[in-house]
């Protein structure tokens, strides 16, 4: 196994399989098939065992995948066998929803602080969380060693929010701001933009 | 052009261009050339000829593309020069967050009905939008001619919610809820969970 070599676009089906088996598991399913799991989630049996074999022979001929097993290398190859704790920037209306999201937790993922730059904001709370001040933000990033961050702050605003992010030593963004962002190459940024997403259907209609 | 034959790889690229030149055009550019937009967007030059190119000539050697007539070109090919009229399904923290949401109207997109099965929710609103029993949904859905939806269910909903919406004829959904559907072929799907998302970035970390 070289992760080197491996496609960003295998590693982007990975989570989609651990979502997959984490529902049989939690259906009480024991083991699986490429088959099985292939008709979960869409994609081919074949291409399901050739994106798993990248990592080792997790398989076994006739009796297929144990799923408690493959839970586990999946998440260890994808480092949510830990938690990461994840700031969150931008105290609006996706941010609210996003604070209370139940689906990171047993994830891989906690969001641990929130941030704003709008004074009326900051000190006030959603939920159990008190909005910090984006002026502390990269204090705060660096003495809690945060790798993980989600942006919900207006497009005018991401590129200068990223680039704090970034040099407080953030390697990882999940941007919701509808724009792209330039960082360096040792950074990931990975986009959620609905009107995107909607428009690439619409094509097709 | 042969619609058909365009891979959606350069599909799910052309929203992107088209909102880099939205932006370049809102602030005041009339020209832009691939290795402008290309800085804007992570894309080579060059991928982005080759994408464009499929559609038509739109650029000329040298003086590079106008913004205007690519702007007003690649919306005809997405189809958002006119305005889909969308339902959203499921008022919770998300579906409150999508309705607030800024930018859907000048990207084609415009929320015209909201659902919910909860019915201590159904009849209250959500600013100007009173929300509505799923039992009725079917029919509204039809009558309104509604072709695109938002699915912000839980997990154990959402395949049951998303049958009705393809039986009432809806052919392009936005899913937010994290587990992968089942639709005929000639429906689409997008999906939106930042867990996948979060996830696909941590394997690099």
């Amino acid at each position: 196994m070289n992760a080197e070599k491996i496609p960003d676009i295998i590693i982007g089906r990975l989570p989609v399989y651990l979502r997959a088996l984490q529902r049989m598991a939690d259906s009480g399913l024991k083991t699986t098939s490429s088959q099985e799991l292939g008709e979960h989630v869409g994609i081919s049996a074949a291409q399901i065992r050739k994106d798993i074999s990248q990592f080792g022979e997790f398989g076994k001929q006739g009796t297929g995948y144990s799923i408690a097993y493959l839970l586990d290398k999946l998440k260890a190859i994808l480092k949510v066998d830990r938690i990461w704790d994840v700031a969150l920037v931008g105290a609006g209306d996706m941010g609210h929803a996003l604070v209370r999201y139940q689906g990171f937790v047993n994830r891989g993922f906690h969001i641990c602080m929130i941030f704003d730059n709008d004074k009326e904001k900051v000190g006030r709370k959603i939920d159990s969380f008190t909005i910090e001040d984006t002026e502390k933000m990269a204090e705060r990033l660096k003495s809690a060693g945060i790798k993980v961050a989600m942006l919900t702050v207006p497009a005018q605003a991401a590129q200068s929010v990223a680039d704090k992010l970034v040099q407080a030593g953030v390697k990882a963004i999940l941007n919701y701001a509808p724009i792209s962002l330039n960082v360096p190459n040792n950074v990931k940024v990975q986009y959620i933009d609905p009107s995107i997403h909607l428009q690439r259907m619409t094509y097709y209609l």
